[in-house]
């Protein structure tokens, strides 16, 4: 069933979500500081063998906050010839990179793909070998969106956005890579990630975020029950004098306010009976983005959205404007 | 937690099924009438557009029961030579062949991979195309399990495991396919059929049986709830006097009898913590396997079982008997 | 809870869906076709051994669709002289006729009473007796709500309400039964199954129709995640690109449409707090409805609506129509 | 799945429940007593309005236990002449004597058929009419389970059976009843209470006893979490202290007990995989009845047991005893 | 999520419930005929060892409904010298007053109080030593909010809420309590209770009443699936022609209609994500509120609401009306 | 139900773990190191203003595992005189110490009543104030039980146990204190932390450990589904190439091994019908219990096993050797 607005209510739909004066300079800052911790920390690449024939793989370690070692993958198809245009991926909430051996579509379709891990999750679903080290500065729900929550600086979020702008500067330095052709994709929380990262990096051509999550934080955690968002209001039904700064905290996070300032052209999914995104909190991302957009709906899904189905069309998304 | 016996325990399970006297006249007979049915009947392949660079993707049509067309996806390596050692796979229960572009595993390891669709299913989790245009003889739960059941002609596993012996027969009749260097795989249904026709079918050369499904009946629908063991016990919990009708049907189509007679090298696995597939059902096939084999226990895992760590292992397993 | 609008808002509700331009002249057509395929086959009626005392049953085979047979029982009240007025009823989904010693009210009551055996159904919470020999031109969800959805000629609802609209050709037929006094009704599917005879049949005189099902697809299918409406959705789920065929196909099959075309006097009923056939649904019917027609809303219930307190009530209003 | 122990195991179950010395005198003095406070007081019968032709239908009510008036059901085929066979039938826990027009099977077979209501219960889902003035003597878990457990004078069910001999007493006085052909029947808790009178009452046939409740309870307040045992342990996690109590009350009022009591021939069923009365405490109870009695065990059913395929073979054993 | 109206919605709303002419009739003729029947009957206090030094505890019986025997907890400061203000506090539905040695708050606080047992409850969650004599005078649901319902002379509450108010009296007669200083105070069915108290007793000064239940029944039968408003759902379920009688016994025991009654200063709370008091339903109580008050919404919290966070605000809000 | 063996096989049950034999060394050298970063910190105690009359309470900071600044509270009864024997309590999984007005059991019975806050946690049931900023060594599932579970050194268990050590060196160190008469308790991972601060603290006399956690871990994540064992489990299942570490891990954090070598009087309690922590877990710990124990089984409680009723006999369990 519908779990959220109709179609004509969500095209109407704007997010109150506000930035702070100082956004820019926050993550100006963030960025500037986690480069100079990673200056002079290399790109590591290890060769796979996975006995896969078409494609190659390499174990990646890149400087990503505080200078942190961040694993990631790269696949491309063997005997590619001359830097590719690449897709650098982000992974949902709770997974990992996986193993090398999957997630074999972008390589296959000629693409070189970075897919990099997720620090201290990749163990639900998906298998990862990055962990957090920076820990909490205070008490948490399990999981990660309310680790740090008491200040922008502590904020989990902080860093793994970090890394994922970092995994871009990483991808450019690869020589498989050509630098001036790097789609950013994602879904779920790779999705939020993959937006934050189109306002944050340099050098991206295009996003695909597809059922993005990290968006409309004042609308998301009172509309769903559905985890992740769900553990800030389980964190606010214990720590009910935080509200204040929890809501402050997260508007330097919010897809919302991301979506302002990316200019790249960009495809975002939402999907109607989707409990765990819902279909306005991303409507209210798609209805801020400063640059060239669209929204698919996906009328009978849940958070798979459009599945395979949508992977060709973000191939051909993405194929139109890095293949040139 | 454990949703069966221990491990111990199931070293020393033995099942209690027993084939009937006609077992093999029965499915001599069918799979005759089946091959008469779809005899000068070409297997027809049309090249797929999937935007794909490393995998070729074709769109199969075979003759299968009652020489019904069967469609299939054939995923070949780009470029690849002379023919290829190849994996026929079977799919699990509910779900269809996919989409073209999907499940890219196979063909990127360098084999010809001839992904079977499941006649009437293909909806609930993956895409299919192919109907069942049989139809049921009479009164059945929601599901396939019970469809056909009052006889062994009638019932649906009598077409699908037909339709999964002549996708050998298509196989070996293609250009790409070294028709002496097939492996059959499958995980759940898909790994009852590769069972199936690991005992049925010519020219195999290995199978691996990943969880598989559609064994050891007697126990199976009593120790669990999980469908869809649980369609045959619901469809028995209203069609009380239906009890040995049902139990005689069910021994012609049942893993552990299928495990008789097969020959080649094979793989099982199970999980302990499964209920769907309960481990137990498993080892009472494997037990009674005539070919030389191994059963693969992942002691944490539901009916995921090894996912991508065990796709891994039996690419080894497989390669090991199909490329020498 | 209340599970839909409240009793204001479904007062004003109107359904958006619309009949396709050959309606008529496919269910005309189809009728046709099948009245040709059953000449000449006899409606057999064989005396059942039960043990009651007040109640005479037969086990009736008629022919149905494509002239296949399809059971009912036809339980009269013993002594009774001369034609009687009858009671056609349908069944809910999953379920079947049932043994031939339940449901007695009716025959209690002084009607002939003919209850249709639903074909391929039968299982999930009372017997059934006949299969559904057409079988699916296509993949499906578990149950038949898109058991050959691609297609109007090939959806298995043609030849369920065909057979529907037979067993009213098959009481009329009957000499305990007085041809010019029939009513039909049923509950949930069987609900919709008397609604789509009261439009098509020959001979009815009236109809009760509590919680029909199979109405307004255009909403049911979106604001409900209770089964059976929810297979529909999660067809779509998956066949993401067959909305239009899908949306198609049931234009031929919903109740509104049926609605629209029936003149016959017309109970309705619905249940506040039920999810499976959510009210506004059966507003949706009701308020389309060609004939008189009164619709009784159940304020405090769920699917069972008004139990033995609605049989009552339809008792009255069926011998005000037919017992003159 | 199965719920409890597999039928092997069944077989040699012996329950650990025994009697209280003053267990007889206890149940003497309770049925005295009750005599006592009813007599003078009519049995009164109402005819009832149904609508019903081959059925009559009176409006029962009888005295109780404390001659607190009692409601019941009594059915009769139309036209029946001289005293019948009769059927006392008991209700399941929650509901009660439902509507006049329900329940047809006994009086269509021929019996003339009591249906007693159920004190203080008849809501949840079948309606009832009679109330239960005594109430409770201390606190207790919604529900009657625990409703006056601190002593065997103030229990519930000391009431609740006082009524169901006593409904026996009343049948026996009707001119429409051969007082010498009696059998007693119920499901669940009518099932138990059936058993209790059978034990207790004056004149009685044979009794059925389907998937019997109130059987065996220091096995079953341990091995389920169904209510309404579960009501027990419910009750026990919080009165911690009364555990002593509360099992000395309960044994003056198990199954088990009154088995050992009872002489008439008796028909006993227990469902395999029903964890609302587990079989083993079922099988209890059936181990230790004084007279003949056999026990059906319906492999694949739940709490439903066997449905109206049991009816049916009730009808036939009680015919046997009853019909002569 | 949130579970009923926004916070702007919320401050619009108001109930459509109302009084019955006699409603303050009926409960003045209900408290004078309790004081009657118990009056000569002695508040009785035991001294109870628990093994604390801080805090006194006695066992009390005081005369309620029927002058019936209801029981508290008497906690006092060790030393507290004079008569002190005093908190009369009762308890949420299932639950009993629980163990002596619980519950050190207010007496902690420096406060005499006082916490009323629950007729016939006191069992699903913390212990209770109090019957409900009276029992029941027609069928109804498992728990209370149905037991009695035909009638406001038969009607559970009418027997609680008279407890309630004689609670206060009884707190009044006691020498460690200052007679001209007493708060009452309770959450969900004990917030209930006390607002009841707050309009019928004499000598209160201020009232809390946290989430509480048995707010404007017209809506919350209607809005919600949790129990135990769901309990009269169910019962009107069964009871379909019943549903005029409940509601207007009902009205009699209704907050609304209470709060348009009582003047001293009140404290409310409700919060937002609350599926068991739903906020509009207290919103409605509380907009009736004839006295001072505030309605405090916890924003993020279900029916636990402010927890340890609202204790100490309500403890300053007695504190300011009650140390003075 | 029962969750796990009953009682007659608890009391032969013996757990399969062993210590590894560097266990001693381990733990030595981490406290030491511990108790060096801490040097030098001084115990901080900041009164806190609460309402409270006969309870006094102190924020207290003191040095916890690399000398970071872990919370608790101390509260006192007001006006105590002397030095007091002192209970040290740890607190279940997902929360916090609460507030400073909860919880006032300990000091109304006159002790000191240190409580101590949990790293990380304090968000789920009840608040913390304390962070964990060590942080995760690798990818962990959603929870802190598989947080660094990579290696001994790293695991959050080896922090959070360190704490809790220091918690009892901290309330040595207090005014309000008798060094030497300091009992700890705890339930569920509370109970855990107790066990092993009563094998590796110095000064410790009694132990109190309800239904602790932590403890026999080749069992426990085998039999159970519930949280937080699961969590565990679920690691294992994404993670199969690291159960051979992970369990090695668990060697030096496993509550039976603590058993081994804590020789003070203890009182262990489990629940018969608890998933959480089934009693075979607690009773493999309570066998290999070095010191006298006695192991108390509440047959039909979950988790919350005694709960008031265990309060008050645990009380009397430590006033036995504290207050001597």
């Amino acid at each position: 069933m519908l779990t959220d607005l109709g179609e004509a209510e969500l095209a109407e739909y704007e997010s109150v979500q506000t930035a702070p004066d100082d956004f820019d300079d926050f993550w100006h800052t963030t960025l500037a500081e986690a480069r100079a911790a990673g200056a002079g920390t290399e790109v590591v690449l290890v060769p796979v063998e996975t006995g896969l024939e078409t494609v190659e793989v390499f174990d990646v370690t890149f400087p990503g906050f505080g200078g942190q070692g961040i694993k990631a993958w790269l696949r491309v198809p063997v005997g590619a010839e001359g830097p590719l245009p690449a897709v650098v991926q982000y992974v949902g909430y709770g997974g990992g990179r996986g193993r090398a051996w999957e997630n074999l579509f972008w390589a296959s379709a000629g693409f070189a793909h970075l897919q990099m891990d997720t620090r201290g999750q990749g163990s639900t679903w998906s298998a990862g070998d990055t962990g957090d080290p920076d820990g909490s500065t205070g008490p948490q729900i399990p999981g990660v969106m309310t680790r740090g929550i008491e200040s922008r600086e502590g904020y989990y979020y902080r860093r793994l956005m970090t890394d994922a702008v970092l995994a871009v500067d990483a991808a450019r330095a690869l020589t498989q890579v050509d630098p001036e052709r790097i789609g950013v994709v994602g879904g779920s929380q790779g999705g939020g990630l993959a937006l934050a990262v189109a306002a944050l990096a340099e050098g991206v051509t295009a996003g695909a975020f597809t059922t993005p999550f990290l968006c409309d934080y004042p609308r998301a955690i009172r509309i769903t029950d559905a985890h992740p968002y769900k553990e800030i209001a389980q964190y606010l039904a214990v720590h009910r004098d935080r509200l204040g700064e929890v809501m402050e905290t997260l508007r330097y996070f919010d897809g919302v306010n991301f979506a302002r300032r990316a200019q790249v052209p960009a495809w975002f999914s939402a999907a109607m009976m989707d409990p765990i995104t819902p279909p306005s909190t991303i409507a209210g991302a798609h209805r801020a983005y400063a640059g060239e957009s669209a929204l698919h709906l996906w009328p009978f899904n849940g958070h798979e959205a459009g599945g395979p189905d949508e992977d060709v069309l973000v191939l051909a998304f993405l194929a139109s404007h890095l293949r040139g």
